[in-house]
């Protein structure tokens, strides 16, 4: 398996790194809102002797059907492309989950890499070669793992990064910190954010290396995500918002009363603000989340589900729950939990 | 890397074999055309406590498109599947490139097998784990590779093969006549089926597994393939057919003479009694030949292709050439090779 570089580089240095790129073709992928704002800095003619094959991509998670997934394999290949070309994505865990799923099947699989313009996907998304589209029950449900090549991290991006992006991002961030010590006490102390861009990045990195296919100790990234895709889903709120909320559920469901303290600290220390969960003073939705799992990825057969739950920050643990017992804390917590905030 | 399980069993082992399966959920899907043959034969109740979702594909190449992959994949998760569940692929090759692709690309990947039912799938198509479906511009296009976990070959199916699916068999059969010295012998000596089949299916297998990628020595399989694909496109004809055409094609543009000597020996020891290629007397398709190879998969940088060819039987090599060169040869040879027959 590949191991993917994680470059920290200057805005203005990546078409210098394009150029070191071993292809004599590019596929360059961009979001469209992204490119609307630095397009015009992108002069491919200093590519010389590469071809550049240019897709804009729709924003965000709406580039992530099937309908452009086959007009942007049908279009590349109708360039009469090549197995040693090279795919780039530019923007956000959105294009970089639909470019790298087209480098995935395209040809039966291209090189590709990354550059990330969220702080989502600089800590996360673009990390790890998870790829995928959505379906129509669910999330990321169709997909592959396909390790990109070089992962470009320009910080610069983040300057024109909507607050409700970063805020998303910070709940990525949040999930790293009960993972994984060392990043729990950069954020305590208040390191500045390059410093935990990197710590998150690496350590993604690291548990990736260790288990690509997700068969074990990967499993615990997933902290969060069960109850946090149900939840993008329902409410439509940005990812990482789910996720830090889907966290706040599992917690409260089959956690431990030191997790919530955690939690409430950990999301001072980041200057996350956010006190009220999405689901709150509304009826709980039991049955909206019980059917949005039982056809989530993580389940592991036809009546249960891995949940991560967190015994102290840094020990992460992958628990099998069945879907009565899931239903059964939901039910049993859903009045508390209306009324809940951190 | 899986190493694939190549099984030979009887027809009526095939319910035994599947309950060994260590999933509770099986994903079969079926060609249409073998299902109104065997379907009455598979009671899927016998397979106590496994969850069977069915979905009987379209004949032959006509699954391998866009909207039934959607349909497919679309079908299977609302249905509320896990990474666990195990599909089966019921058919010739096309039905499982479709289903490979499909088990290559729900839920990130889940485990497959695959019970041929054509000569073709049983020597070819079934081993190595290559998925795919068509591109608007060509063939296999769009996929993945993607190890099943089981190959079960039942020579009963090929009672009810017919004699076109049959033949066309054979042109992957005396494929590999040219890259292995002992499927050549066996040919050569008019063995039984049998020992054919399991020849190439054990070669091709041995192949895989030292270059799963195809970045060396597994290219070789691709002997013929860059030509056929194009005659396939061209003439609408069927794909081993295409294949034993595509190495008559690239023998006599770049090969030797002792090349088409073989093929004429082979194909009589083979009984395969076909002696006039698709272009007779029509005039060559030069330029469709370029405009399909421009897009082909083996091409390696934007101005040149891999192709193979023979020095002699068992020693196969891999050489570019450029696309400036393979026009020239075929405007070179057009009119010979439209008088030639074997």
């Amino acid at each position: 398996m590949i191991k993917t570089n994680i470059l920290k580089i200057e805005y203005n240095q990546i078409i210098e790194e394009l150029k070191k790129i071993n292809s004599d073709t590019i596929l360059f992928v961009a979001d469209h809102q992204v490119w609307s704002i630095y397009g015009k800095d992108f002069n491919f003619e200093e590519l010389t002797g590469k071809k550049v094959i240019f897709w804009k991509a729709a924003d965000g998670e709406k580039a992530k059907n099937f309908n452009d997934f086959q007009n942007c394999l049908e279009f590349f290949l109708d360039k009469g492309i090549h197995r040693n070309a090279h795919m780039v994505a530019f923007g956000g865990g959105a294009v970089s989950d639909f470019a790298g799923f087209v480098a995935a099947t395209i040809l039966r699989g291209i090189d590709w890499s990354i550059i990330p313009t969220t702080l989502l996907s600089m800590v996360d998304a673009s990390i790890g070669g998870k790829v995928a589209i959505n379906a129509k029950v669910g999330k990321n449900l169709i997909g592959a793992f396909h390790m990109p090549t070089n992962i470009y991290i320009s910080e610069s991006f983040l300057k024109t990064l909507p607050d409700t992006e970063m805020k998303s991002g910070m709940g990525e961030v949040l999930k790293y910190c009960f993972l994984d010590f060392g990043i729990y006490d950069l954020a305590m102390k208040k390191s500045d954010r390059s410093e935990l861009i990197r710590a998150c990045a690496e350590y993604k990195q690291k548990l990736t290396l260790e288990d690509f296919k997700e068969t074990g100790i990967r499993k615990t990234l997933n902290l969060g995500h069960s109850f946090g895709h149900a939840l993008e889903f329902i409410y439509n709120i940005p990812h990482g918002d789910a996720i830090s909320w889907g966290m706040v559920l599992v917690f409260k469901l089959f956690g431990n009363e030191k997790n919530i303290h955690d939690i409430t600290a950990l999301k001072e220390a980041l200057e996350m603000t956010d006190k009220n969960p999405p689901w709150q003073n509304k009826e709980f939705p039991v049955e909206k989340i019980m059917t949005y799992l039982s056809k989530d990825k993580k389940i592991s057969a036809l009546n249960s589900l891995d949940l991560i739950l967190v015994n102290d920050i840094g020990n992460a643990v992958v628990v099998n729950k069945t879907f009565e017992e899931i239903q059964n804390a939901l039910e049993l917590n859903k009045d508390e939990l209306r009324k809940f905030s951190l």
